[in-house]
């Protein structure tokens, strides 16, 4: 399986409220295929229809990466059935993220650029773990590829217009220190305490009454939520056609034939 | 009269603009009861149609509160009409300071939590006395409600779409230097210089032209503004319909007697 | 020719991409006068069309000052007819350099007031000189005046709705370490060191894939011009209709007096 959901009681009283770890692990990078993105989005359905569940931690457990992101072999050499269906799950990862009636956290433990970026973004709270090989960031523009509105907005709603504007422009990574300093993350701590720091802010979240946070969450995000619910198939149908084009096809080929390069 | 509203004049030569001083008294915490907020919206009236008045420098007159924010007995134990006319009077506070024509400056020189901070939020400028006993946020959740679209929207006119994402489903009530870091408050001064930085501030005001300062404001906050105007039927519906629910009264009464408690 | 283009090439190889050196050349002050602008107009219309252009810096020529801002000449004592005129070609502008697809950067080299601070925050990037008698920011409500919406729209883009709502209302011209601090501009450097410094940013928005940039740069800004482009002649309308008022050509007037007799 490559998904982990480890769950831990955080009360003394081994009792309610429990939260989840969901563990990422796709290895080598946690890119997000499609039946990743499955695997996620069904384990996320079941811990929110168990009541009992008010929170999740998600981290990785691929050593120093906390999620590649979008899979682009998923978005190369296929046909428009198939990337439809790709961006299709796509959305709906975000969207049940971001709008999850659960409290999220992400203990970020690696890089995590672009849709690892994303998933981040879409969680409640952001804890970065402090080391100098680790940046986080949607770095579209780098591949040659444009971040979607959602993405945008998901960012501008976290760092404010005019960071995105030039962090999405220039596909910007943030190491530590400058994710801490624009608002990418909120902490950024010692990379033995990111579980940890994690498990001390969920308290925080946990101690405020469920149903009023819930209902102030969707008050704050449903209407960037709507703004991609109300054109959910033309933004599939611009994926795919976007994803389709020649140029777009060859320098994605490029990209994944140098990264096979790379390995070997 | 719970509301005292003291004159003093800022040029030296006695001579306009003059500035009014709204010190709130509605012992023991300036509650903001029907009858308060009544008065208060009949003091404003009355400075905004004499020409003479620019300004007003909004403060307390009760010890250690700047204002508790809206009256929990006034959404308690009553019926749906009281509920609506109470809530019209609120949405009425707000509009009319958040859209006033005259320069508002909060002196906060107390505790100011939910409608009290909704109501320094809606001026334009706020000094906050540095006590460390003093604190500021809409802690609405905490009390297991939510605060309204135009409570959220004022917040994040001020400090961001970030910030207010996590202070509002935290309840977050932000001590002085903090308050100051995220930009719920504009300047921390030592206690016994709230008044004479407020006034200071007002200079600066004051000094603008004032026609084209009041058309920059309402550019700026009209379009918030007209959001709750477009649908305040509605809004007003949805409160008495969310208060009037039994789980929400009784935890109303709940706090309420934990109250009565404390005091006895 | 009030306005100088100066071509310089960024590669050592002394191949593309090219950047172009925009100096504006209107003495005293860099005006933005009808001529001006249209000459800033079908400059930048041709840079666009040329395909070996992917940039351009633009910066003054006149010591002290980068741009006065619109033309006070422009807006006084003509009649209805030419006040249209004027204001579809500062909207123009504005559109122009804000939708480029060309990366342009600011290298301000002098005061920039009102619409000079217009056009650098038209700009993806602006380097502002270490100078104590610099100072940038839309100071229209100093003059009597108010800012239009799109002003006030691209400075919230860059600032924030709280900073943009007191520099507007207050007419706040910020010198260079609170510009930087609030955002105005995105770097502050030695007088000396301004063209240096602009050249060395552009490398790096240079060497992003320009279609992508381009097309993560209209998803950041068209809403924001699409905002003007909806309505207009409503605003050549209440531009018309607002400078043609008695009291405001009466304090124009004045003011231009007033320069008059400084420089006398």
């Amino acid at each position: 399986m490559a998904l982990a959901v480890g769950m831990r009681v955080l009360t003394r009283s081994l009792l309610r409220p429990w939260f989840a770890v969901m563990k990422m692990r796709n290895p080598p990078v946690n890119s997000l295929s499609l039946e990743f993105l499955t695997e996620m989005l069904i384990s996320l359905e079941k811990l929110e229809s168990d009541k009992a569940f008010h929170a999740i931690i998600i981290t990785s457990d691929c050593p120093g990466i906390f999620s590649a992101g979008l899979d682009l072999t998923e978005m190369c050499g296929r046909d428009p059935t198939h990337y439809a269906e790709y961006w299709k799950a796509v959305q709906e990862l975000w969207l049940r993220f971001y709008l999850s009636h659960l409290v999220v956290i992400s203990a970020i433990n690696g890089v995590s650029p672009a849709g690892g970026c994303l998933l981040a973004l879409s969680s409640d709270y952001r804890v970065l773990a402090d080391n100098p090989k680790y940046a986080i960031g949607l770095n579209e523009t780098l591949l040659g590829i444009v971040a979607p509105f959602w993405f945008k907005d998901t960012l501008v709603n976290t760092v404010g217009h005019r960071v995105a504007e030039r962090a999405l422009q220039l596909g910007l990574l943030f190491p530590p220190a400058e994710a801490l300093r624009v608002g990418v993350v909120d902490q950024v701590v010692p990379e033995d305490q990111v579980q940890s720091a994690a498990q001390s802010v969920l308290a925080q979240w946990l101690a405020v009454p469920g149903h009023a946070r819930q209902l102030t969450k969707t008050l704050m995000r449903k209407p960037t939520a709507d703004r991609l619910l109300k054109e959910r198939d033309a933004d599939i149908q611009n994926f795919v056609r976007f994803i389709s084009r020649d140029a777009i096809q060859k320098a994605l080929r490029a990209y994944l034939e140098k990264l096979k390069q790379k390995k070997s």
